[in-house]
């Protein structure tokens, strides 16, 4: 466990820095848009930014925007790494997983052969390496989903702002891809719109991916995205 | 997510609390052990475990110590959770997983299948999804692999100090079944040791459970661990 690890533990411990986190996973962020989506003062977002520059987990770079003026100061994350923790009141390690898409595709888990009753220490404690054993394996099986994950969401947010180009949408099909589905009102706090927009945004989108509106609750509706399958441009139908 | 949830962060974001954590897990701990055991001020150990008993991470009771004089306060740890957090630039999530036996206890876990190049965006959302069933699936094995652990753990430490008796060859045995192996040095600065009592206690481990010391390396001696399997008493040779 090197000891520069667990700094992330830190960076997520405050709130308004998850929530500048979850922004910047899903579109390009300049300051003053981050300012706009957190409920604290400018300060507070500048002060948190520069704490995930200086640790690492962010990193800037400056262009120009659409108008005339100085340059804007752009934030992305400049990590890529999934964190697994155990606390028990036996129990207490954490790790970070570099992500990488060279890792274990396929594997079978099984640790219903290993004994849950044992007679003596030594049985105890090779069962408890066993499943060590399997718990690496997990392990690695997570490491190669996540990587793939993050390559896929770029892909799907690079291609969506090229063909359709709307940010808010975008934002939508982010969080529901994400969390398995939303409520309207918590994808209203969530980007800062009215609860009347996150519904006009939601019914854009689904032209585009098949949504599932109901009782306020918007999801994928992954039967109509099974009979689109395959289909390059699905939108137009 | 929960809004309660992320505390853990918190608490994880300052290395004392790490330090007192991983003492909290090997054995039962008072206030004047718990401080002994880490470089800050007993003041300073005062104010961390007041914030993790607030935090619910912790809880305490009162027991007689073994002189006269007033019960002595006890910490344990009060959760028994996996948490995984995933921070890249385009997924941010984290979820606490409740540990639980009657979980997944084997699956096949199978990526391989799931195309890496796409040619539209309903392909790439369907690919997300899949990829996300497997990650649920790789979650359910994480809970029931670590609820497995702790309950394992649980019944090591209870065994060896009931049988053996011996608190710091418990605590030897604990971290290396924990990181899969340690340095003399290692040890020595985690239970705070000199290094030679590291290496007379391992040696005394070592009658009850296979060692192999090798370049001032300490490790679980596998081959010999097998050899043995099975003896409801394999300290006696």
């Amino acid at each position: 466990m090197p000891e520069t690890e667990p700094d992330v533990f830190y960076i997520l411990g405050n709130k308004v820095r998850r929530d500048l986190l979850s922004h910047l996973t899903c579109t390009e962020c300049y300051f003053s848009f981050l300012s706009n989506k957190v409920s604290v003062s400018s300060t507070a977002v500048a002060k948190h930014l520069k704490i995930m520059e200086r640790e690492g987990i962010l990193k800037s770079y400056e262009r120009e925007g659409p108008f005339l003026g100085p340059a804007r100061k752009y934030y992305e994350i400049n990590t890529a790494k999934t964190y697994v923790v155990t606390l028990t009141p036996n129990l207490f390690w954490y790790r970070g997983l570099e992500l990488s898409n060279d890792g274990l595709k396929k594997a079978s888990i099984d640790i219903s052969g290993i004994p849950e009753k044992h007679e003596g220490l030594l049985d105890e404690v090779q069962s408890f390496l066993l499943l060590t054993k399997e718990l690496e394996k997990v392990l690695e099986l997570l490491r190669t989903i996540e990587s793939r994950r993050n390559e896929l969401m770029r892909e799907i947010k690079e291609r969506y702002l090229r063909e359709i180009g709307d940010m808010t949408q975008l934002a939508i099909l982010h969080y529901i891809l994400l969390t398995g589905g939303a409520t309207v009102d918590e994808l209203s706090d969530r980007l800062n719109l009215k609860e009347r927009e996150v519904l006009v945004k939601a019914q854009e989108l689904d032209r585009f991916v098949p949504l599932r509106i109901k009782e306020n609750f918007i999801e994928i509706d992954e039967e109509r995205l099974k009979q689109n399958g395959g289909d390059t441009n699905a939108g137009e139908d």
